[in-house]
């Protein structure tokens, strides 16, 4: 356990005074701006968030804007992910690579209308990537960071939350679209997205002066519903399998290790810069995938850096993301395996911080 | 105060180790990486800084490495600093601008050879700017993160140490130059340089796999010297006036108004991505500058988010930096003023976190 020290560069957000008013125990970092990560605790946040509904602060989520005629044409660099049937008012899961098909980020690419695109970010800063290649490539568009930051809305409870904050017309938002609602005389973005599998939306608050208004009258909304100030929880989201960049991937992997193949059209997306690399990636197959493993034995401490896996004392893969469950009774884990140990129900070998345990390669994620 | 959630995603470091063993209490994140910040306390981390020896775990300091025929054409493309002159083994402070002369980083070039250059980050992704503008340009050249981890040591005994271990040789090394040293078989670059004013050396530790061997070498080697584990101290670094990226600029500012205007040779940097727009500053002069300013009062808080500087009822500027400095009886602080404020004599208004402070500009930082 260690403090964290607080600076500008370590940035507040619209919505720190109402994160520090419920009172945050424990922060990260992410973009370079504060993430909650603990308010009751990581036990108690996960049985609240599935079974009533949580406000979550994640204005660490940045968004790069592309504006101008050569927006649509940039993103498609970036991704190899065919955007040609994309509509304004839907959301993408985008993998963004590098030449090499190395994974940059995996943020949700919002196509606002034709020239105008948010992309919203994981932990990496893309906007710098993004700012290169268009100088590099002499596009006429402009790249930036605008005053975006979203909230998420999670839990069992977050349609009937939001439905009256913003009227019944969320409810019919469907899956990664996304519609205009009008709070505090501004039209905002909101999606049904979020970085859990509980159900909910991410509200795009555009403007900071908004944010604690807005938060207030959610929780306001809300009293009788038990909602609760909230954030992306460990073992909710490896139950879910939702990676995490930096933690399961790295610019070292590509989308295909990631498991990520089905976001990749690689053939028809046609000037992304990566292409020439994934089209060898998709050919041969990755070597390595991430898998869902369960460890046995007592809950494990956090994974802060890779944990080795063995099979007949050889290193056949590494865990970056680990917790006990307590719905499933076990260690829930993500890992990324060697292709000759990455078959449901292979066994395995998991050097933890408090020695070695055994564990088994799981089909598909808990939840 | 709250605790910090460690993933993989907050790199721990090759010295993690023995900043653990020596009793950190609390970190930051700087380039998505654990930088320690208080051992002792800050005040007694800062009274032992200026009168023994510490070892500092800057890991974080992360070098893009660019190695290639292009290398230093690159080089010369993201800086203002006319980088002709520059002799292997030299190290420059460079700012690194954007095409609108907007600050990027205000890293430290390290010129290996003609075609291999390593750039000593401060806290933004560099290395994701650098490979989109090669990339765009399609330069002939080799953009990475090595592993490279920089171990600073600093502190009036800063050269006692290090030719304890390295031999006497090290204390011929002049300022901002770099030379090669063997350490457990490897040749390291070690540099006279360092992010404090108490003098002292930067080895650049290349293999992660011998950091714990050096740290532990130079604390066994400096016991009599009563050597420290230490951290970049924000009071030091306030008086001596060394800027933090991300806390005393932006991507808003330009090199000018940071007061680097001394390290761009806007006119001769030919090739310089931000180099229009800065011949166009340089012209006109900047419009606000960073400014030494003396808080009255007892102690203030940290500055967790800009505090405004009024005068006359009128927002003139901010500060971004501040502490309490026990040698100097006084609050001392970095802040952005207007020119028509920023004169050094000038008296303005503070808005501090407890309330109104009077302040006083200053010709020069402290130290």
């Amino acid at each position: 356990m260690a403090n964290i020290s607080f600076s500008r560069r370590l940035r507040r957000t619209p919505f720190s005074e109402g994160v520090e008013a419920a009172g945050v125990k424990a922060f990260t970092v992410y973009n370079r701006m504060l993430l909650p990560t603990v308010f009751d605790s990581v036990e108690a946040d996960y049985r609240h968030l599935k079974k009533h509904v949580q406000v979550w602060d994640v204005s660490c989520e940045r968004q790069v804007e592309l504006r101008g005629p050569d927006a649509a044409r940039l993103m498609q660099m970036l991704t190899p992910r065919d955007l040609r049937g994309m509509l304004p008012g839907q959301c993408y899961y985008v993998p963004i690579v590098d030449e090499t098909g190395g994974m940059l980020n995996d943020p949700v690419a919002v196509k606002l209308s034709e020239d105008r695109w948010w992309i919203s970010i994981a932990d990496s800063d893309l906007l710098l990537w993004v700012k290169g290649i268009a100088n590099g490539y002499r596009l006429d568009v402009l790249v930036d960071e605008p005053d975006v930051s979203p909230l998420a809305i999670q839990g069992p409870m977050a349609d009937e939350l939001m439905s009256r904050v913003f009227g019944e017309r969320v409810k019919d938002i469907r899956f990664f679209k996304f519609d205009m609602f009008e709070f505090a005389g501004r039209d905002l973005a909101i999606a049904r997205s979020g970085y859990s599998k509980q159900g909910g939306f991410e509200i795009y608050v555009e403007g900071s002066d908004i944010g604690m208004t807005l938060w207030n009258a959610l929780f306001s909304a809300g009293e009788d519903l038990n909602v609760r100030a909230g954030c992306p929880n460990l073992i909710e989201r490896i139950e879910a399998g939702l990676l995490s960049y930096g933690n399961d991937m790295t610019d070292d992997n590509t989308p295909h290790e990631c498991g990520l193949g089905k976001f990749c059209n690689t053939h028809t997306a046609i000037g992304c810069i990566g292409r020439d690399a994934l089209l060898r990636v998709a050919k041969e197959g990755p070597i390595q995938q991430i898998r869902p493993i369960e460890i046995a034995g007592p809950a494990v401490g956090a994974c802060v850096a890779p944990w080795s896996v063995y099979a007949q004392g050889k290193r056949v893969g590494q865990i970056t993301s680990a917790a006990w469950s307590p719905d499933f009774n076990t260690n829930v884990s993500i890992g990324m395996l060697k292709l000759s140990h990455w078959d449901a129900g292979t066994r395995v070998e998991v050097e933890s911080p408090d020695g070695m345990r055994e564990a088994t390669v799981r089909e598909k994620f808990w939840i």
